[in-house]
Order: C-alpha cells, then sequence, then structure tokens
C-alpha cells in the first residue's frame, strides 16, 4: 500500500505529512484532571508512554468553550473569528430569527481534512454525535461517518459500507461510554484494514457530563479508551490527542444546579430590552439541559449597553462581561454572530435564559457543564518527540486548534517545517 | 507525647484537628503540568499514593497570583480583600509613595497558625525565603524559621536553635532545588524529633522559574520532594499540598521575553498621566526581573479612566482589564491597596512599567513567570480520604487558600465539621 506524502496548505498553513497513519483524537469534554486520576490509577498505560516518549502539556482551547466551536477550529486550524462557528445557535438580528448553526452551510473556513484528501490522503472523520458529521466532513473526500448512525452509512453519503461489520461492534447507545469507545474502535479497523491513514476521531462527552474524574465510571472508560489509544500506537499511527473542552459541576453545596437566569435578572433591573442566547443549547438534552458558562445579550436600546455592562460585571458568579468589540478581538468572536454583550460565569456557576427555557429534569444525575473560561485550557498529547521548532511553540501559547499541527508537523523531523 | 486536639476558630472558620500530625505545603510556583509530567516518569510514587488513597483535583488561587497574595491567603483562609496583601508593593495615593508590603504589618487578618498555637498545638513555619517569615509568623507561639537564614535561627527570635544540627543540612543557597529540599527536610525533622505536630512547609518557586516541566532538572527536583513527602507520610502525617501559582514561559518564538511595558504604551497614546505598579518586584532578581502578568495603573487624570480602559481592553497580548470597583469584587482586591485600573496580560506575556525598570540581565535563562489568569488554577492533594461534606466541597470552587480547611476538616471523619 503507497501512501502519499504530499504537503498541503489550508487557511495559512502547511502541513508535510510523513507516511505513518495520522491520527488526531478529541476527547470530547476532557479536563487534565480526568487524565491525572486515571493516570494515578494505572488506568492508562499507554498514554502515559505518550506523554513520555512524545509530549504531554496544556493548551487553550477555543471560547466559548463548547463542542462545535473547538471541533470547527480543529479541523480548520483556526480561531471562530475566521470560521464563523460561535456556538450551536446565534440570533441574526437582521433576520430577527434564532438560527442553528450545525451545519457547513455556516462554515467559512476549509477543512485540513478535506485539503489531506485533496493532496492524496486516504482521510476518514469518526464523530460519537451525528450533528457535528456535517461540519467535520465538509467537502472532504472519503469516510464521515457518526456512532450515533453507524448502522446507516452508505458509501455514496458516508464514504463506506458496513460499518458495524468493518469496525466488529454494533452502533452503540449515543449517551454511553460505548458512543466514544466505538469511534475509537472504528478508527482502529479503518487502519487496520487499510481504509484510511488520516484520521481525526472526536469522542463525545456524555460521561464527563454524567461522571466525576474519580468515580469508577469514569476510570473503566479511560482505560478502556487507553486500550484503542495503545492498538492505534500499535498500527504505527502518530497520535495526538486533546479536548473541546474541559468539564466543571456546577452545583450548588445541596447538589441542585448553579444558575443564574440572566434574561429575568436583566429584565428585573432594566425591564423589557433584552434577548438572551445560550449557545450551548443542542438536541442532546441529557448531558446540559441547555445550560453552560457563556451566554450572548442582545440589548434592544443601544444606548444603555455600557450600563448594562457594568451591572453585570457587579454580579456575583459572572465573571466577565464583554462589548461587542472586546468579544470580537478577546475572545475570537465572529462579529456578525455575536451579541451586544457576551458574560461569562464561575467555575461551578452556569448562566442561562429563563427557567421555562431550561429542563433540567433529562439529566442523567448531576449537573456539570462548560463553556466558559474555567473550561478553556485543556490537555495536549502528542505520541512522538517534538523537534525544536515544536517544543518552542508548546512553550508559547498553544492552541487545542493547532492539533494537526502538532501531529503533523511537530513530529516531522525530516520536512522542512 | 500528648498532642492536643482542641478545635479553634479564626477568620470565620473553625479548624478540628485530629491527633495526628497536620503538615500543608505549598510547593511555590508549582503548575499542573510539572506533577504530570513527573509523574508519568514515575517520579512521585508518594504523591501518586496520596492521589489514589486521598484526593487530587485542581483549585482556584488568589489573584495576583504572586507568591505573598497567596501565602497570606493560605495561612488565614481568606482572599486579599480581608488580608491586605495584594502583592509585594502599592502605591498609597494619600502618602504618594510606592510601599512594600513584604512585612506583617500590612496583614489585616490573624493566621491559622497562630490560632492552633495559641488551642496549644506545637505549630512550625518553615519557608524557602527569608521574606515570607515575617507574614507567615505573625503574632504565632512556635518555631519560625526560613531556610535561606537557617544558620542564624535562635530560640529567642525563631523559637528553636542549631536548626542545621536538627535538620542535618547546611544552610543551602537561595537560588537551588535545595532551598525547598531543606524546607521538606526540616519539617520531617521537626516531626520526628516531636518539637512540631502542627506544620506549614513554604518552597521557593526558583527550580519552576528557571526549569520547564519536563526537563532533567525539574524531574530530578521534584523526585527528591516526593522522597520528603514519603517520609512526612511514614511518620503519621496527614499531608495537603497545593501551590501559590502556577508557571508559564512568557517568551517570544526567538526566546526572548515577551513584555508589553504599559506606562510606555500608556504615556505614548494618552500622555504623561500615568503610574504604573508592577506588584511582583521584590528582591529575588534571578526569578522574573520583577515581570509579571498583572500591573496596576494609576491615572492621574480621573476623568479619563473609562477611555483608558476601553483602549487598554483591545490592545493584543492583554486579556483583562478592571476598573477598581471591578477589580474589588471579581479579582478580591482590597480597595485601598489597588489601582485605577489592573490589567492582566496573556499565557505567554508579561506587563512591565518602562524597560529602565526591568533588569532581565540577573535572569538565569529564559523568563517563566506567572501573576495572572494562567497561572491562577493550581492542584490540590491531600493524603487521606475526603469525607463526603468535603469530597462535595472540592467539586464547587475550591480556593488553594482552602488548603487548610480541606486538610484538617476534610479528612476527619469523626468531628461534627
Amino acid at each position: 500500500m503507497t501512501v502519499v506524502t504530499n504537503s498541503f496548505s489550508v487557511n495559512g498553513a502547511t502541513y508535510h505529512p510523513v507516511e505513518s497513519p495520522i491520527v488526531v483524537i478529541c476527547i470530547d469534554g476532557s479536563a487534565d484532571e480526568y487524565l491525572d486520576i486515571s493516570m494515578a490509577f494505572d488506568k492508562m498505560p499507554n498514554v502515559k508512554c505518550m506523554s513520555k516518549q512524545g509530549y504531554r502539556g496544556m493548551v487553550r482551547g477555543a471560547l466559548p468553550s463548547f463542542t462545535n466551536v473547538n471541533n470547527s477550529s480543529i479541523v480548520t486550524g483556526v480561531s471562530p473569528a475566521v470560521h464563523g462557528i460561535s456556538g450551536n445557535f446565534f440570533y441574526d438580528t437582521e433576520k430577527d430569527k434564532e438560527v442553528m448553526m450545525n451545519s457547513s452551510e455556516y462554515l467559512r473556513a476549509e477543512t485540513i481534512l478535506a485539503a489531506a484528501a485533496d493532496a492524496g490522503r486516504k482521510v476518514a472523520v469518526v464523530t460519537a454525535k451525528e450533528k457535528l458529521r456535517d461540519i467535520l466532513s465538509y467537502k472532504m473526500k472519503g469516510i464521515a461517518i457518526s456512532a450515533e448512525k453507524a448502522n446507516q452509512a452508505k458509501k455514496e453519503t458516508h464514504g463506506i459500507d458496513d460499518v458495524e461489520a468493518i469496525v466488529g461492534y454494533q452502533t452503540p447507545a449515543i449517551y454511553s461510554a460505548d458512543a466514544s469507545l466505538f469511534v475509537l474502535r472504528a478508527g482502529v479497523a479503518l487502519i487496520e484494514k487499510g481504509l484510511a491513514d488520516f484520521l481525526y476521531l472526536s469522542l463525545t462527552d456524555y460521561m464527563q457530563h454524567t461522571y466525576a474524574p474519580e468515580t469508577k465510571e469514569s476510570l473503566d472508560f479511560y482505560e478502556a479508551m487507553d486500550k484503542e489509544v495503545g492498538k492505534l500506537l500499535a498500527l504505527g499511527a502518530i497520535v495526538g490527542a486533546t479536548a473541546d473542552h474541559g468539564m466543571n459541576a456546577k452545583v450548588k453545596e445541596d447538589g441542585s444546579p448553579n444558575v443564574l437566569f440572566v434574561e429575568d435578572m436583566l429584565q428585573e433591573q432594566f425591564g423589557d430590552h433584552f434577548r438572551v442566547i445560550c449557545p450551548i443549547t443542542d438536541p442532546y438534552v441529557k448531558h446540559h439541559g441547555a445550560l453552560g458558562s457563556y451566554v450572548v445579550v442582545h440589548v434592544a436600546d443601544k444606548s444603555i449597553i455600557n450600563e448594562v455592562k457594568n451591572w453585570l460585571a457587579m454580579q456575583p458568579g459572572i465573571t466577565e462581561v464583554y462589548d461587542k468589540a472586546t468579544a470580537v478581538r478577546v475572545l475570537e468572536q465572529p462579529e456578525d454572530r455575536t451579541g451586544d454583550l457576551v458574560v461569562l460565569s464561575a467555575r461551578d456557576v452556569v448562566v442561562g435564559r429563563s427557567p421555562q427555557y431550561h429542563d433540567l429534569s433529562a439529566l442523567d444525575g448531576t449537573l456539570r457543564s462548560h463553556g466558559g473560561r474555567y473550561e478553556e485550557m485543556v490537555p495536549m498529547i502528542i505520541s512522538h518527540p517534538l523537534n525544536e521548532t515544536y517544543k518552542k511553540k508548546a512553550a508559547g501559547d498553544p492552541r487545542n486548534f493547532n492539533i494537526f499541527d502538532f501531529t503533523i508537523n511537530g513530529t516531522n523531523e525530516g520536512a522542512n517545517v
């Protein structure tokens, strides 16, 4: 089997892949604490080996620290300001409409995956949630499947038939550890069978939303993931792993959700001028009840924006408030898909709209969520030693969406990178 | 030997120590990455054992993420807004004077150490740097020594004679790994010899300022620390460890310091209205050249504060800007010891005054520093299992300055906590 090693460029960066299979894994919602405690219990010998022989450190994700935002960044290599996906929802002020962004028509950048395929690599993207498949496979020639709908994949639309037979596992339930494990198992099978040599494997954070790092369920899950990583390494893959965001408990001492309903707060203080958008809102209701640590506020009366900003900045539980211009620069937001104000909340606090917009009865257990500053920093682990250029880069302000760059160029001693 | 187990209260919290020696360690400048990579290389079997049998997680430090600020918080259990130590320097506007705060006369809260001693415990505080001894031993009956001046300790002033003979090591050089190891060794010796049963051991971050986590020097240092932790555990101590702040490289791609000189920037833009205070400034010149990721700005013309704030918020490398009222609330600052504006910089950026205030020639190697948001989150490790109350507390927004609370009350199953 000949592997193509053509270099390719996309969004201003050039990638020089070697022949070995390249595998990038996004461990959805994997705060560093999950790795720490799993490794203390010796559950992750393969990832431990990666840390020793390659690299382990922290990288900064994109904000809001949500799944779609960061998956879009990872496959394009650029920030939300460039690729345009700033959450699952935004409010289109011109059309006066709340718009769902779960589709590639909202993506404003090309993907590394499509470019690699155009350069001749056998590309596969496997995602746990079907919702991500459309964005991740944008303009891409190759295999694009989800664990959630693995049994519906067809050659014409997904680049592959008979996924269950090839992977050797049945389509898993989406609210399960198996949903993520299926993604990794599919990656192993695709390499083993010579069907792919350039892979992006994007897991789901159902387990992290539901279980704290030190629980038996979580330790078992990380152990099972590590086994699949070991198989990827045994197949000769260069593996880079990161997360889209971290995860924190967002509850009061009595275990109930620790929520600030921002639209209600503003209405009480200033009257009926506000529309609060929770860009974490998505159809996977068991995860977080549409409550994260980041909301966007649209203010009908623009003359009071500064006053509202200053008032919000003084409310307990709110940690950062930005006007649009500052959000565009500091939070790297696309100007037309953010709001007049952006609000971030504390490590243990989520922000919502009004109680009627949030159904918490569907949660499996406690409220653990993300979206804000305290879920911004995530781990990055690379299986092979970094060259001198990328050692320096790792010691600066590396981003989780540099993961393809680190995995491909950072481990390539030969290329003129 | 009888150990007193009286409960005691200080700054609104009550502590219920058991008979076992209580040891709290502040691993100065220990970003979590130092533990991660040292444990991947199996250098820390004792801390690994603590993580498994007790607890390992992340806690939020006080801002600015400086040594004195966080040491003051740790020994008082409260934020800088309460204890008053907001850095090494502040500008006293009434006296028009820059005031050094390295002394207990600026401390506005009682300490847990003094209260424990009053309740009958044999208390010892051992610090690497002499500068911290005065604050940490404020009103305290017991032993208070520094590694830096161990050979100058006297019964009347330090509560102990012949420190070198008791510890079995000579007074170390302050710019060394030994400066921190001496602190831990002193802790071991004091417990072994029955001289203390309630200890605070505060290390120095010279090694972290000088070496990245994956360097041989750092791995050797963490291995040597772990050995002493093992001796503390073998003596039956309940050990809690945290850090005052993290540590990040603050350099450009060419390795040169990545500095924004804020006073010069403001003068060029707005004229001669500004005094920038770098509250990291201290006499230990080899660490950071008075460059951290947090400065305070005093504005002579109060009418332009808002304009200056908005301008600063748009400058690349600057990540957060607060006016005084917001800094007091969000950053927990004492109102009379902060400035008109507070400025925080990016993970790889430091903020300074003007070049003439910063001598970088004394640095041992590269510029690694702290002070900002990206050095706020630090590890917390407790040797014994947490009770149910403190498991919940750990899953909220625990602080590094709750470390005595977690170590004492969190591991106490019997007390009515």
